[in-house]
């Protein structure tokens, strides 16, 4: 941290800022400029808490260089990451993975159709939403255990690893028993304690970044889940909330390859959350893989118009599969 | 809803786009203008889900007339609502009421000294949080259920009521038994779950906006609450996420006296997390007060820069005496 | 537009808003629905200004149909428009177009020098900028006349159509004599009288997007220009202002494919700007190509570490031959 | 500026890190701390151009201390400025100063009516504005000449200074040989040129922020005016762009305490164009000057409902003098 005085601070004022960092059991180092003294805090072994110096008499602002992450940063580990999921494979050196699925489960059937419909196209896990997170509280909300049952039967019956979101502590248990990753939704990117919990466990994670999320803060959240113990975190950017509504969201695609070089942790995109127009969302994938995404979440449903939810920016299977024709030649140019 | 066609939209499209509305129950308007034609909707008893109707060829956009909301609009329930809280009244008709204290609970003797800070210098509810959502897995995380025992006890001991955040739906029945009213976090503000579980009770609840809530959503949230049969709802300004860094949020001030004529249900500012600056919260306290909020939300420490959280932005408490010295001016202003 | 009344707006709060509909030589048609009237206004031929009707007693707000432009939308001219400078042609059915070069132009020697790189590695356009709108008063201010010599004479010799900024009507006869495209920079995007001048010209002119414009302002920017008789409008995403400070702004690349929906013009891509950030130019380039871009415009400089401005994010001629050796297998795989 | 290594930067990659910074005349002075080395900038005057050190290889990031202004730092000159037109006085120490008048100046008698009802109401300004910068291309342009004489005119009839917007360098002359004051638009906040030019002649300047601009880009643009020796300079915050869109801009009122600490020039704020919402515009007046601007600047119209743009937040004549006499009550309060 750096700690940058004003321009008129007096020599009391910087020695008691020295004082307030030693007491914190780390060194100080002045550093005297032509218009005024900066005051290095050295000894700090991550992210210094600012809170007991800002506001000291003579002090102008405080500079962090430490980030509130380490674990996750690629400076620290500069080995790529890589997250199997079965005999699927997230990261560097391997072949974008396609996750595709309904936004939520609406019965055994349409799981049935839609995990074939996907599997036929070429996906290679399967999602699905048991539990719902909607904004009005009269709108669907999810089947529940009941929805997690269908997506287990349908990965099964495809031989696809299914992704499904666990919105609290208390469904993890039941979670964890029927689906192969754990998302973390955009909305509880911050619920810690539920960073926390799947930190114990050794299923891989999908975590979404919140809509007004920053990049620093989206790895402090993935430090939560790896500080714990669990390594096998795939990072998903699916739009951040900016003041143009033409788009649902406004992706932010420039992300993918700036946390590539700032982490070792894969980094997959949903265009369908991101733009929430149907037409948007083949483009904008395979924009994502060019910005070197390690892999996509693509809403597909067999029959968008009587979904139950977001029909408006999923794929109809035929959609899909058009957009997995076009990838695969995109692989070919990415030299997959 | 106002389904909006393209300019080039075909009688077919038009009689399919009505249809589909039939579809609903809803009953399709034609409405045709100079250069496109419109349809509207009629016979919705609230918001229509448009996303089996977005993507139908030809359609340009779907306009939203009703809003996510309906129980909390003061259009459909023009009495403005006042929230009881033991003999202290939040709302339209009644003084400004100032909650105040610590950020996090860090002893019992720290939460005694605040109340009798705070309650000294004339504020109505002593605040204090038992389970802090810290940004960094290595922050000081809060006392827990430990903490709520001194916080009542302070409470009790100086005569306030008590606020404290409820994170889970887990940490309800605690909650419910120390504290007098419930709040629920800007991160929580989309909890859905969380929100209908406190509609349930008969706490009071304040209910933080989220930091990139708009003020629909903000309402949508609330009425969550409301829906289930809890009315005691309390609104909180507490800055929104912009391009600005130079505060720690920007305070949208001018939500306040929008909402009162949108919403019956009472508003309060928080300008410490807002501005995250010591020296900016009273004077935006004040800005706060004349622009109509029904009370204040500050952080008060007794040694800020001993606090494990957030010092920077609390007041001490001579500067908490002054700036209620100031309030008792201003409302005398203001006309109570 | 489609006026929406209160629920409790009475007949004759109706009538008077009808009565002023009318009187703006306008046809009103109410809707009535189950829970409000809302009030359709017919006969507009563009985009109705409601100030005299927004603040009517009984009125909760006016939805707006028509957009603020007509010329340059797709729904009203579905043919898309193709620029061409010289044998260049920017626009649909022809390959995407490279404009490269130096942000600014600092001696006849780096433009000669920068020229020769771009053109010997694929580009097809010389940019370079004469005039520079600096946010700090010391910083360097461009050469002026001076510079646009130096870059039309880079231009003729490696025969390259050039584009610059013109950030003043009083520029535009000297930019004109020496430059093939008119540049229309950020900050200037809704300098209407600008604007004007430069649609009475039959010279090119490349819009680039304000870093708040909405794609509705943009349009409607680019609409003053083709209103004055100059449809040779190539509109260009530059990255828009976020929350996000880890890039310079925040590329929002959905805007392609959604404004190849919503106009006829061509638009392109400026990763340099958007990013900030050398490493991520390129990658950015290829996504904004599969995204659909007509084009790109990259910051090159021979010797970027001694650049006068934003070294930080211009390419070397080495990266940038790199790059449009990537571009060349890109294009094969989208057709071209 | 300090200069962040990478953890893992090479001592050669350090030590070229110190030649680049001693190439710029400056000092360097590593600091070596336990997880990487910082390299501290000196000798440096003022903000530092990071651009030739930022890619260099090791670098991980340049953290400016210096901002991009200094004249009207308070840092750097602690004295408040208090600017003078004739007899009116803005700054500390002075009550604040009402500016009122239409959005544009339509006619010799809106303009005579409009200055009796403001100086009637007690404002110390009249504002109106002849040149228009409007978002469509066949909205009301303004009237030019015409209207700054009538606004001459409106001035000398009611004994009051005038503002009015100037827009291009080439009608310096004109507004300054009838205008007391001019206005720099929001759209101009960067127009370099323009603010050059208006710094070279001793007409007080009214300086709009931008929608988009930071504190710090506000300041730097006023730094451009006094930088040629006019230190004139009153700014204004008139709201800035964010995500919510209920109120036309979201007035970011902390900045007025904040810039009162940060630069020793006015401030005063427009919650005219901030909200766009006539029954907010009183209630936000009130709430700006609790907040410490050194005045307001308000629309008022005779007949709002007629207005040839922004009708929907003026004022009428009768709103203006009940806010001026509760504004009066505000000020026993502030004490004035």
């Amino acid at each position: 941290m750096l700690i940058v005085m004003h321009h008129s601070a007096t020599n009391e004022q910087i020695c008691a800022v020295e004082q307030a960092v030693e007491a914190m059991g780390l060194k100080s180092s002045p550093i005297p400029g032509s218009l005024r003294t900066a005051i290095g805090v050295l000894g700090n072994q991550g992210y210094v808490d600012d809170s007991s110096i800002r506001e000291l008499p003579g002090v102008r602002e405080c500079i962090h260089v430490s980030k509130p992450y380490k674990l996750v940063s690629r400076d620290f580990h500069p080995e790529s990451t890589v997250v199997e999921i079965g005999s699927v494979k997230v990261g560097d050196g391997h072949p974008p993975v396609i996750m595709a699925g309904p936004c939520s489960i609406e019965s055994e059937a349409q799981m049935l159709t839609a995990a074939r419909v996907v599997k036929a196209a070429g996906a290679h896990i399967l999602r699905g939403g048991a539990f719902k997170p909607r904004t009005g509280p009269h709108s669907f909300q999810g089947l529940g255990i009941e929805g997690l049952k269908y997506l287990r039967l349908a990965g099964d019956e495809s031989g696809l690893p299914v992704v499904t979101e666990v919105m609290r502590i208390e469904q993890l248990d039941d979670v964890c028993r029927y689906a192969d990753i754990l998302q973390i939704g955009a909305r509880n990117m911050q619920n810690f304690d539920l960073l926390k919990e799947v930190g114990k466990l050794r299923h891989p994670v999908l975590l979404k970044r919140g809509m007004s999320a920053t990049i620093e803060e989206f790895l402090a959240a993935a430090e939560y889940i790896v500080a714990e113990g669990n390594s096998q975190v795939i990072l998903c950017e699916r739009g951040i909330r900016t003041f143009e509504k033409a788009t649902r969201n406004t992706l932010d695609l420039s992300v993918v390859p700036l946390i590539r070089k700032m982490s070792h942790l894969p980094i997959i995109v949903d265009p369908s959350h991101a733009t929430g127009v149907r037409a948007l969302v083949p483009v904008m994938g395979k924009a994502a893989l060019v910005a070197g995404a390690h892999g996509l979440m693509i809403e597909v449903h067999p029959e968008p118009e009587k979904a139950l939810c977001d029909g408006a920016q999923s794929l109809t299977g035929e959609g899909f599969g058009e957009l997995m024709k076009e990838i695969g030649g995109l692989l070919t140019y990415l030299g997959y």
